[in-house]
């Protein structure tokens, strides 16, 4: 095994099925597979019929299944010593979790499963090959365990997050008034990569009246003097995410945009401030929404933030009907943001809840502020 | 309407729904939803239970559904007329489609849905909200509908596809030994962001012993003299994949390299060759594989290629089970790949089907090389 934190991790999930009274679970999202058999199957996000397989039974050896083609990949990286490959097109992955359920006795019985990644296709496949299962749906168990995380972790995720944050912030400082949205997109990509990402996995920006629109990825729009924009991005580090939003002004902006930028900020703050151990994780949204309401700033967030890790939305949410209550280590994106006049005005930061109360990840001398294009 | 092409598909799946006895398509993975509805809702790939649902009824107008988050994107991209929107965590993207399924009077038609992208949990959440709906798999037909690119299509396809392999050769000119993999790696996503890729979607490079992991990412690794290396790679142009292959070597690598590269391309080109209008898809798999069997190659492919369009994998996959007919205008990667004493060698270019037999678009001036860094 070549990572400690594994063996733990499935001691973790082997207490959770007890109390569940689960016989096995079986991962087959990228995510949940990564996190239990420390295996990345990065092609699982564009060819979702390609799956891989982590069978993890409470009282026996655990099962890989991958593609042949991923052979080698998976034998470079996963701890489980029981591997199997199919023939994708030819074979199907389902029959090889099939056999390898019924192998271990377990075709009877409390089978917990990620029925909201599984494809019904092959949720049916399953079900006609395994007629007396029980197949029940584990994302829940599953957020709940990843959303607490180790020391390694941690660590993955704050060089993510400060790294993710210093590109962009260099790339500003590259970028002139005239220049094209997408030269300052290039060199906020260019820096991520530099300083260790391995892939950007989104980056959305709009300036002028673009601003508001929420997933416009940068284009030829030229950087307007007096102009407002903003930037939502974030790439995989080491296969944990990087999330980081920023508003920022070009040249001789009217104060309007500063005076919008300092009243969100003070909502923000108050976001940040409840994330705290035993709050529950709609905490900073109601604290965001109060503050609004007094510096009659608009509020119509849907959440405020999300746990971030190996997947880019994980538990906690911080939306308003979640009463689930934050714990000590977990990490999440704080954000808000407005539409006041038809612009945009966005910040997220990375935060972990500790003991001492909420810790910025992404920024240690924490100060949220408009950035300046010359 | 904004694309003249849009009313076009939609009678072309009308057509189709009438042979199939379709009521309706329920489109809701992001490239059917993009190709029928025009609208890309890129976080679909990483907030996978965020749908996004394109209704399109055989008698009736369509239906879009989306969630509140982007109604921005929506809005400002789709050609359907009605739009409706939920709020993420507090309503379910389901109820909506059942409903508006119901107000069309199509509850007890014939659906056809991607239960091949949809999860288990939202399919039995669809089925106890339509109970007398019939819910058909209809992943091949949208496939074979998609297959067969327009000449919009064509035209993005080739730009990204020539992008990306220049994006890769000016890398390489620029790169010398004792650099890094991860320095050829960021040289090359630079050049495709510059080339005007919107997104590096993956990049898959090793060299050395690396050089036989399929999915290796690009490390610290230097890139030593006379050592081979291979990349995979490709990214988003206009939410079009490109996907290319090639093999290098560094400095004075030995005579072995080249040989094995020159006797794979031989197969290569009779794979490409193969790629004939009429001929069955996997044509191109038995080429390849007679060539190596005669040029005492070892061959152990899955699949020698594969359609590409808005989705990175398409059909048709050139499979040796898969007995389809090519058609005009399909558009596809043929890739070979060889190990041999260790090395990974491979290669990939984009190939469209015309009348007069195969076009390479990803090179005009196709001369498969071992490319060299200095």
């Amino acid at each position: 095994m070549r990572n400690s934190g594994t063996s733990a991790r499935y001691d973790r999930l082997r207490d959770i099925m007890r109390q569940e009274k689960l016989d096995a679970i079986v991962a087959v999202s990228p995510e949940n597979v990564f996190y239990m058999a420390e295996t990345y199957i990065e092609t699982q996000k564009s060819l979702r019929d390609r799956l891989a397989i982590a069978l993890l039974p409470l009282e026996s050896d655990p099962v890989m299944i991958g593609c042949v083609i991923e052979e080698n990949t998976i034998e470079d990286e996963t701890w489980i010593r029981d591997k199997r490959y199919y023939f994708e097109f030819r074979e199907s992955p389902i029959r090889f979790l099939a056999d390898a359920i019924v192998e271990k006795n377990l075709q009877r019985g409390r089978i917990g499963i990620e029925l909201d990644y599984l494809s019904a296709l092959y949720y049916e496949e399953l079900k006609a090959a395994l007629p007396e299962a029980r197949l029940i749906p584990c994302v829940r168990l599953l957020e709940k365990l990843r959303s607490v995380k180790d020391e390694g972790e941690i660590a993955l995720l704050t060089r993510a997050a400060v790294q993710t944050r210093r590109a962009f912030e260099m790339a500003v400082a590259e970028t002139h008034i005239g220049e094209t949205e997408r030269m300052l997109g290039l060199r906020t990509s260019r820096h991520m990569l530099e300083l260790g990402c391995d892939k950007v996995d989104f980056l959305v920006m709009g300036t002028a009246r673009r601003s508001i629109l929420v997933h416009a990825l940068p284009d030829d729009s030229p950087l307007l003097d007096g102009e407002e924009g903003r930037i939502d991005f974030g790439g995989l580090f080491g296969n944990y995410n990087s999330d980081v939003a920023r508003t920022f002004v070009m040249g001789n902006a009217p104060a309007k945009h500063q005076d919008v930028f300092s009243r969100m900020v003070e909502a923000y703050r108050d976001a940040i401030d409840a994330c705290r151990i035993g709050n529950p994780a709609n905490a900073p949204y109601f604290a965001a929404k109060k503050r609004c309401e007094a510096l009659n700033l608009p509020f119509n967030r849907v959440h405020e933030g999300h746990g971030l890790g190996i997947g880019g939305h994980e538990h906690p949410i911080l939306a308003p009907d979640n009463t689930a209550l934050l714990e000590e280590n977990m990490v999440m994106c704080v954000e808000h943001a407005v539409h006041v006049d038809g612009y945009r005005y966005h910040v997220e930061d990375l935060i972990r809840v500790t003991k001492n109360g909420p810790v910025v990840l992404s920024e240690p001398e924490f100060n949220p502020r408009l950035l300046h294009i010359l």
